[in-house]
C-alpha cells in the first residue's frame, strides 16, 4: 500500500488543487496552470470556496465536497491553514498530499510546531505527504507538473532517463531550465523541501523500481537518517547509478545549510567515506551532476581505467590528456597504451604527419571518414576501456557527418565513447546532434574527461569484490 | 625598428598575401577573402604568377613587382617554395612576415632543416617573423585577419580589452569562435605557431604596450627561454593581469606537447613556481582562462580574501559557499564576517524570513530592488573585500531589472562584483546583459567563485612586499 501511496505522486488519476485561485499573481493559479498547461489527462478538481470555475474548470469549495476518488491532493493555502485543508484531505481518504505552501520548520519557531502538528495529521490518516515548502512534481511521461512558475520563465525539460530530486526547489527550477536550454531528457523531477514524511530514502527507492530513470541524480543538503540513506543507497546501487551533490561540505558551508533550511549537513569525511561505500558518484560543481548523468544514462560503463583519446587538434588532446592524468587537478586515470597492431592500423589509414599514439591526433586534415576508421581500430584494442573525442569541426574537411562518423563505431562497440568539442553556434548544433544519437557530448574537453571518470568509478564499483 | 616591425604585424598600412588563390579550397583563398572581409583598410596585394586579379584586386606575379612599400607579407605557399619567396619579401625590404604556412618542425625531419633555413633569411634581412605552421593574427580594432578560416566556420569575437595569444592554432580559432557566442570582446588573437622567431615573449612584450589591451591570455605548450620568459612576464605584470593555461604538466601531457609541436613541456613544479613568482595566473581547464580574464578586465582586484555572497536561492548560496571556502576542492577564500552594523541594516530592509549574515539569503521573494539595496549595505562593509551576486531569475519578483539594480551599486563601489545565474535562455540573455554592461557573469556559481579568487590572486601580487 504504502508503494501505491508513492506511485499516485507520479501517476495518479485525479488531482484535486487546494488553493486554486482566478487571480494569476497567487501560487494557487499558477499551480492549476501548471497541471493544466502539461495536458494531464485524469480529472482535475480545483479547491476554492469562493469560485464557480477556475480556468475552464468546475471548482468545489472543500474537497469533501468532491464527488469522485482523489489520488493526489495539491495545497497551496496559507500555512496557519494546511492543518485543517489537511484533516479533510484525510477525512475524503486521500493518501497522497503535496504540500506547496512555505511557513514551517524552514522559519523556525511557530513554523516548526506547525510542521509537527501537519505530520501528526499525515500520520494519523496513513497518508504519505511531500513537502511542506516544496516545489513537488515534474513529471513529463505522466505530465504531472506541480512546478508554479510559468512554463516561460522556467522550461520544462523534454523526456529522458535521469530523475533528479531536489532538496532545494530554487536550485531545483534553475537546473531544470538550464537542462531544457541543453536539452536534456529527464524522468522526473521532485522538489521535496522540508521532507516532514517523503524524503531522499523514499524517492531513491520507489526510482529504484521507476523503469524510465536510468540514473538518479540528487541534490542533498542533508541526510536525516545515516544508516536508512546507505542501506537504501547500496541497493539501489546495485540496480542503477546515483549521482549526487552533497552541498554544505565546509564548515562556512555547512552553516549555510543550516540557515538554510535549519538542518545539519553531517560530517564531511562520514559522508565522502559512506557515498563511496554506497557507489554514490559524488559531484561537486554545477555542471558535474548531468555531465556524469548523461554518460551513466548511456548504460556503458568503463570497465577499467585507460582511456584513448582521438582529436583533430593538438592542443586539445593535450588539455585532455593533462586532465586525464593528472592526480590533483584531474581525475587520476590512466592514457590508454595501444598495442602495436593499433598503432600500425592507424599508420596505414591516416595521413604521415598525423600522430597514431594515444592522443591520436587527426590534425587539422581530419575528415569524418578519418574519424570513423580510427575510431574502429582504437574501439577494438584491447587495452582500450573507453574513448573519449575531441571533434573540433574548424578545419576544411570537418563537418556536421562527424556525427554519422562516431555513431557508426559507437552502436558497434560496447565501450563508453564520450565527444567534446569547443567553439561557437554550429559546434554547439554538432554537440546537440550527438546528444540526440544518444552520445553524451561536452563543450569542454575536461567535461568530457571528468565523465569519464565517473563511468569508471561505475565500472570500479560494479566490478567490485564483496 | 624592431618594435616597429613587430607593430606591423597588427597595424600595417599595406598587406600583401603571397600564395592568393582563386580557388575557394586554397588556404590562399581563404586568407585573403579574410583580410578582404575585415574590412582592412589599406592596400592589399594579391601575390600570384597566374593570375591578373583575384577578388577584383590586382595581382601581381612576385613581392618585387608590388610599386608600393609593404609592410606585411603573408606567406601560404608550400613549404618548399617558402625560402625562395622570403628571400624576396627580404629583397623588398618587407620587415614582417607571416608564415602560415606548414610542413617544418612540427613534421621533423626534413622540415626542421627548412625551418632553420627560414630563420636565417629571416635574420640576414633584419626581418620579424611569425610561424610558420600558424594561423597569424586577428585584430578587431585595425581589422587584421589573416585566419584561412570562412567566417561562417570561425566566428570573429568583438572588440574588447582581452588579448589572446595561442601557440596551439586549432586550439585558438575554436576559442575565437567559442568567444564570439559568449559575446566576449578581444583587443588582439595571435597563434604564433612554431615560433621559429616570434614568440610568446616578444608578443608579451608588445601588448605590454598595447593600451586596448587590459589583459593578456595565453595558450602555452612550452617556454623556449624560460629566463626571458619569467623577466618579461615579471615586467608585464607589473602593467597588467596575465592568465595563462600551460599545457603538459603532467608526464603523459608533456609527452603529447612533444608529438604536437615537438617540443619540450618543462618541468611542472618549475613552471608553478615561477609562474606564481611572475604573478601569471593558472587557469587550468577550458573555460578557466576567459573566465579570469573577464574578471580581471574590468581592472578592479579583491584586496583581500574576505568574500560576499548574496543570493536568491539558499541551495545556489550553499554550494557557492562550498566552492569559496574549500581549501581542497574549491579555491579557499573566506566567507566575509559582516560587520553587525551590516545585519543590522540588511534586518531592517529584507522580508524576516530573509538571512542577513553571509551568504545573504534574499529567498524567493527577492527583488531587483533588494538587490539593490542589500548591494548598497554589503559593498560599504569594511570586512568584505569583493561580492559574488547570485541572481536566479525564477523567482516571481525577479526579472531583468536586476541588472539596473546590480549595476548602480556597481559602478558606486570599487570592489569587485562578480555574477552569477543557472538556467536556461532568459538566464542566458540576463547573464550578456550584465557582461555589455562591463559586469562579469557566470551560468554557475563556481566559475564566478573562481573568478573572484583570480582577483585575489591578482590583489595580492600587486600588493606584495618586495
Amino acid at each position: 500500500m504504502a508503494s501505491k501511496h508513492m506511485e499516485n505522486f507520479f501517476k495518479p488519476s485525479s488531482i484535486a488543487v487546494i488553493g486554486a485561485s482566478r487571480k494569476p499573481n497567487k501560487i494557487g493559479y499558477q499551480l492549476l496552470r501548471s497541471i493544466v498547461e502539461a495536458g494531464f489527462e485524469g480529472d482535475v478538481y480545483p479547491i476554492n470556496p469562493k469560485a464557480e470555475k477556475i480556468m475552464e474548470l468546475k471548482a468545489y469549495p472543500s474537497i469533501l465536497k468532491v464527488p469522485g476518488r482523489i489520488d493526489l491532493a495539491l495545497i497551496a493555502v496559507p500555512a496557519s491553514i494546511v492543518p485543517k485543508v489537511l484533516e479533510e484531505c484525510g477525512e475524503k481518504g486521500v493518501k497522497s498530499v503535496i504540500v506547496i505552501s512555505g511557513g514551517f520548520k524552514e522559519i523556525g519557531g511557530e513554523g516548526v510546531k506547525l510542521e509537527e502538528e501537519v505530520k501528526k495529521i499525515a500520520r494519523k490518516h496513513g497518508m504519505r505527504l511531500m513537502g511542506p515548502n516544496c516545489i513537488g512534481v515534474y513529471d513529463p511521461y505522466t505530465k504531472i507538473d506541480t512546478l508554479f512558475l510559468p512554463r516561460e520563465k522556467a522550461l520544462r525539460p523534454k523526456k529522458g532517463g535521469i530523475a533528479f530530486i531536489s532538496q532545494s526547489g530554487a536550485l531545483g527550477v534553475a537546473f531544470l531550465d538550464w537542462l531544457t536550454m541543453e536539452d536534456i531528457g529527464l524522468s522526473v523531477f521532485v522538489s521535496y523541501g522540508n521532507k516532514a514524511d517523503v524524503d531522499e530514502i523514499d524517492l531513491m527507492e520507489y526510482l529504484m523500481e521507476d523503469e524510465k530513470t536510468k540514473v538518479i541524480t540528487m541534490y542533498l543538503e542533508e541526510i536525516s537518517n545515516g544508516r536508512r540513506f546507505m542501506e537504501m543507497a547500496m541497493k539501489v546501487s546495485e540496480k542503477k547509478p546515483i549521482v549526487a551533490i552533497k552541498a554544505g561540505r565546509t564548515r562556512a558551508g555547512a552553516r549555510a545549510v543550516s540557515s538554510h533550511t535549519g538542518s545539519l549537513a553531517g560530517r564531511e569525511e562520514i559522508i565522502e567515506a559512506a557515498f563511496k561505500k554506497a557507489g554514490i558518484i559524488r559531484a561537486y560543481d554545477t555542471h558535474e551532476l548531468f555531465d556524469y548523468a548523461r554518460a551513466l544514462a548511456t548504460g556503458r560503463v568503463a570497465w577499467g581505467e585507460r582511456i584513448a583519446i582521438v582529436t583533430d587538434g593538438g592542443g586539445a588532446g593535450v588539455m585532455a590528456t593533462d586532465k586525464l592524468t593528472d592526480e590533483r587537478r584531474g581525475v587520476g586515470l590512466k592514457l590508454a597504451k595501444f598495442k602495436r597492431k593499433t598503432e600500425e592500423e592507424l599508420r596505414k589509414i591516416l595521413p604521415p604527419f598525423a600522430i597514431t599514439h594515444n592522443p591520436v591526433d587527426l590534425t587539422g586534415s581530419a575528415t569524418p571518414e578519418m574519424y570513423r576508421q580510427s575510431l574502429e581500430i582504437v574501439a577494438e584494442d584491447e587495452n582500450v576501456d573507453g574513448i573519449v573525442v575531441i571533434a573540433l569541426i574548424h578545419p576544411p574537411g570537418m563537418n556536421d557527418k562527424v556525427v554519422d562518423a562516431v555513431e557508426e563505431i559507437y552502436v558497434k562497440t560496447e565501450k563508453p565513447i564520450l565527444v567534446a568539442a569547443t567553439g561557437g553556434t554550429p559546434t554547439q548544433k554538432v554537440l546537440l546532434e550527438f546528444q540526440e544519437r544518444g552520445i553524451p557530448s561536452y563543450p569542454e574537453v575536461e567535461r568530457a574527461v571528468k565523465a569519464m571518470k565517473a563511468l569508471v568509478e561505475r565500472g570500479k564499483y560494479l566490478s567490485r569484490k564483496e
